[in-house]
């Protein structure tokens, strides 16, 4: 499949310093692709801590299984990604070919297997051989370097059509910290978990558990908030390295002073690789941000808010450029949450087009168009019930999304 | 739009026979569509009971509301459908043109308002002129005759490719019965309501609350139980009568052995009519029937049918012929109920492909794709946890439905 970049890929690339604490090397190996990396390892120093989130999938795959039971000692030294194979719904199989890369991968490093983490993305059901490439973790550990975040990005993506990196800095107590992240994902997107592949590394020094809990916090407004198809991967996980080398005192809560800084650099940074995410949405011809407000609950709005993101008729529309606001009243009809018709408002960016229950009777057809054929598309609803208010953010359905996933595993 | 017939439509149509007491007229108004019917009354002779169901859209269209107010009364003299318009969102102007249409329709007939059924679908959010056909219901009321069921079911259509009719027989106590059904809906369509409209008339005599209570326990094996986009319409209504012409002895218990025949024919024709709204699903090219079986409960395991039949990717595959299981792994794992990954089994028609947590072995994928060529798919699912089973069906997602949703309104 050849599909060109997405015309909401970013026009260019920040520079990504070398983050202390952590070296980078990807190699080819043709576990599916060829012509291309597919295979990535960062390799920590000793003292760096880890948080991680998952995807909430009841068949998820033998790497998230492997994550999950290595998480709570909050240790890495060691990620190692493959694309172009999952190892999801692999049963022994995968179970093996995992336990097997994590014992080669702490050979190679001269770790505990304990603190090697591991993902994969690609097709979902077939063996994956580790045999193939567990023989070059030597080697590649050997060569990594601080600097290679854009190839790390690129070795990571399947359907993606372009790298997706974020960079940002903060200060924790006058100690100035760096944070890099990456992220891969196009399709199987959907929001209420952790989505898909992103890894952040920071050279704070931050305790794991403190991580963890500015993880699974964030990762609701950023990774949680996106959709592209209401489908949720296998394979997601989310995880947040910090090598510790930027030595502050510390404080053992997440909610401490000292971290305010950090923690909104933390959240912009998500946000950022989170709509690159939804940008690179299969087929995504324009990225649409949904409102939701006057609910009566944040749960309450962020139910609205996806069965509107979630809607084909709503994002066919949003491709077509057609402002069918009717489409957004049948998708907060159909959300099963409370809503009066007659209090509803509904917006098309600055434009209102729906108030009381009915069309409003001063909007133009002429400036609704003008929003439509803009590449970001905001949708605001007011229910007009309570304080509830939630944001996600999705991109319009297009043929090319049928087209691309008509034909991904043959 | 032009859109061709859909290649899933009837080869050819039942002949449908005249039902004692009901009277059928249609007319083209002009309300959207031109050189077509688009409205259609049933006059019902005094006596016809009736039942209903609706969408459970917090969002209904005014017709529904009206339905609604009129419905515990449990008789029928007159239904009025228009097409082109879903009178839906219009706020107090819709509210006024159901109550217009009542009166005008009461006054033609000599009947009360109390005893007048509305539906209308089309475009969400317009204003509905009750005016421009109003004036007609005198003439059509006089016209109307018994024989016009075909033309009932095209006057209703919007994007329909095909007229939907069904017509069953069935005895009670020995007097023999006649059921006729007709349905329209291609978009806007999901499961947990009763979908898009749906007109089914008997010349049984049975009370309103006995048909009221065999409409609500089947639409759910029937139209609740198909699914062609995810999105529930505003405006779905299915209506029950019973002109009571063929009068038996009657019973009061909708479970008396009495009815046991008729509450076959009715599933069936309810299924018919259900299994023609899929197979006219917008863009649809295969009709796909998902069974899940070994759910720790009914509930559970229709909730995974619909995360199957929802999802874009599985739907997508299909479309293109793809026998990717990979996604029904992911649409039942993100379905939130209860399953275990190594006890899963996956068939596409009798071809298992999955077992035990894995791809099974024994499978060949030439003969799982002679099975995906064919114009209806079955896929089924068993999670092996307990008795708990369902059965949806749905259709493919294909470019077509984009490009129909892209520019219906405009």
């Amino acid at each position: 499949m050849t599909e060109a970049v997405s015309p909401l890929a970013p026009k260019s690339y920040p520079e990504m310093p070398a983050i202390a604490g952590v070296r980078i090397e990807t190699a080819e190996i043709g576990i599916k692709y060829q012509g291309r990396t597919d295979l990535m390892i960062m390799v920590f120093d000793p003292g760096t801590e880890v948080a991680g989130v998952f995807t909430q999938s009841k068949c998820p795959s033998a790497p998230v299984d492997l994550c999950r039971v290595n998480l709570p000692g909050g240790k890495a030294r060691i990620l190692v990604v493959n694309s172009g194979n999952a190892n999801a719904f692999t049963g022994r199989k995968g179970h093996a070919a995992t336990a097997q890369t994590a014992e080669a991968a702490a050979a190679a490093l001269g770790c505990a297997a304990s603190e090697v983490f591991l993902a994969s993305t690609g097709v979902i059901g077939e063996p994956l051989d580790a045999g193939k490439f567990i023989g070059h973790l030597p080697r590649l550990v050997s060569a990594a370097q601080g600097d290679r975040w854009l190839q790390a990005a690129r070795a990571i993506m399947t359907t993606d059509t372009y790298p997706k990196v974020a960079t940002r800095s903060a200060e924790i107590d006058g100690v100035s910290v760096q944070l890099n992240g990456i992220a891969k994902g196009a399709g199987m997107i959907a929001p209420d978990m952790a989505t898909m592949l992103s890894f952040i590394v920071t050279d704070a020094a931050i305790p794991a558990a403190v991580l963890q809990e500015m993880l699974s916090a964030l990762v609701k407004p950023t990774f949680n908030a996106i959709t592209v198809d209401s489908d949720t991967s296998t394979s997601d996980t989310v995880l947040l390295f910090a090598t510790g080398q930027q030595a502050g005192p510390g404080a053992a809560d997440a909610h401490d002073a000292l971290y305010a800084g950090f923690r909104a650099a933390l959240l912009s940074l998500m946000e950022d690789l989170a709509l690159q995410v939804v940008r690179d949405g299969e087929g995504a011809r324009k990225q649409v941000e949904i409102t939701v407000t006057g609910a009566v609950s944040d749960h309450s709005a962020g139910r609205i808010a996806r069965s509107i993101a979630n809607s084909p008729l709503v994002k066919t529309a949003v491709a077509g450029e057609d402002a069918n606001w009717g489409r957004v009243v049948m998708a907060v009809g159909k959300a099963g949450e409370e809503a009066d018709r007659d209090r509803l408002a509904i917006w098309f960016g600055d434009i209102r087009v729906a108030v009381g229950g009915e069309r409003d009777p001063d909007y133009s057809e002429e400036e609704v168009s003008a929003v439509m054929r803009r590449e970001e598309i905001p949708i605001t609803v007011d229910l007009g019930l309570g304080e509830g208010r939630a944001r996600v953010w999705t991109c319009d359905l297009t043929k090319a999304y049928v087209e691309i996933n008509g034909d991904y595993r043959s």
